[in-house]
């Protein structure tokens, strides 16, 4: 799975065009990310926890649906088997690079169930910025950070995104934001 | 459906802490937001499709399953129903507050199906910052604005989030980042 940027389709892709609906790349994502045993299953893997037996007891999943599911996120090219043992053969799962970039969807999710759902945060994720790329566990340093309160940005002015100041281009040919349209109407505000 | 700040219980809540699995607000929010159908309609409210034909035209859903979805949604705080007809009866969806907080959510999949899934970005965002707040819409403006590029920035120190550059606080009773565990162990790195 190789990001957009190369404009070559990918295995996750063909199947993206015989979506029923609005052309959309929510609902690309939607369907390769499945229901919430995927989300939760990369949830795992982004807290370090490889293996099938501690991503099923970690989540709750029934272990049936999680196995699709992960088969479905390898096809995806979202996650990958690493052996750990060729007798009996065992495997443990990673994050691909376009797993790795569901994180800010997954922490999208965290801050939206701590405002809206959980009765306290059941976990707290703190910042380090000043942490050096990847040298060590963040946990050793000395500085515990502060606790992550993240805004969506644009990257272009840093400016903190509201949907007021969002305008809508639709591209697939024959709809536009209100749906299957002639061509012309193609650009709508978000409400 | 309020926010956590006033840490009110909601009815969205007393569900959340019957999941399985580790207590979380990713899966939380997945308990609430359930399949790509509900995501996939907040989209439509947020394009200003506010009908239920339209809403089930634009996203395929199967009319049942829809209706089930909405239902769900109103039921937790994310969706409510105003009549726009006595006569026979009937109604539009609009987002309530709760549901205006889902934009960031919708956004990172946008972001995430445009790189990895879709072959061609079906929409695109652009982002009007100057635009004032509400008055107008932001497509009659000169302004085409430039299109959105965002990422989650941390509002403490203004550095963009970087997942080595996280830690873990586990706090929920008798879980760490691995799992279910002696007191103690209640911090990780992400990876």
């Amino acid at each position: 799975m190789t990001p957009h940027t190369d404009a070559q389709p990918t295995a996750a892709r063909p199947a993206a065009t015989a979506l029923p609906g609005r052309p959309c790349s929510i609902a690309a994502a939607l369907q390769v990310l499945g229901e919430k045993w995927a989300l939760l299953a990369v949830r795992e893997l982004f807290y370090g926890n490889h293996r099938f037996d501690r991503i099923a007891r970690n989540t709750g999943a029934p272990r049936d649906r999680l196995t699709a599911r992960l088969r479905a996120l390898e096809e995806a090219g979202v996650v990958e088997r690493h052996a750990y043992s060729e007798r009996p053969p065992r495997h443990e799962y990673h994050l691909t690079e376009a797993g790795r970039d569901l994180a800010p969807l997954t922490q999208a999710l965290l801050a939206w169930g701590d405002r809206w759902v959980s009765p306290e945060p059941p976990v707290v994720l703190h910042h380090h910025p000043d942490h050096p790329d990847g040298s060590e566990d963040p946990d050793d340093a000395d500085d515990h950070g502060h606790p992550l309160d993240a805004a969506w940005t644009c990257r272009t002015c840093g400016v903190e995104v509201r949907s007021p100041d969002l305008s809508l281009e639709v591209r697939s040919p024959g709809w536009d934001h209100r749906g299957p349209a002639a061509p012309g109407n193609d650009t709508g505000a978000l409400r």
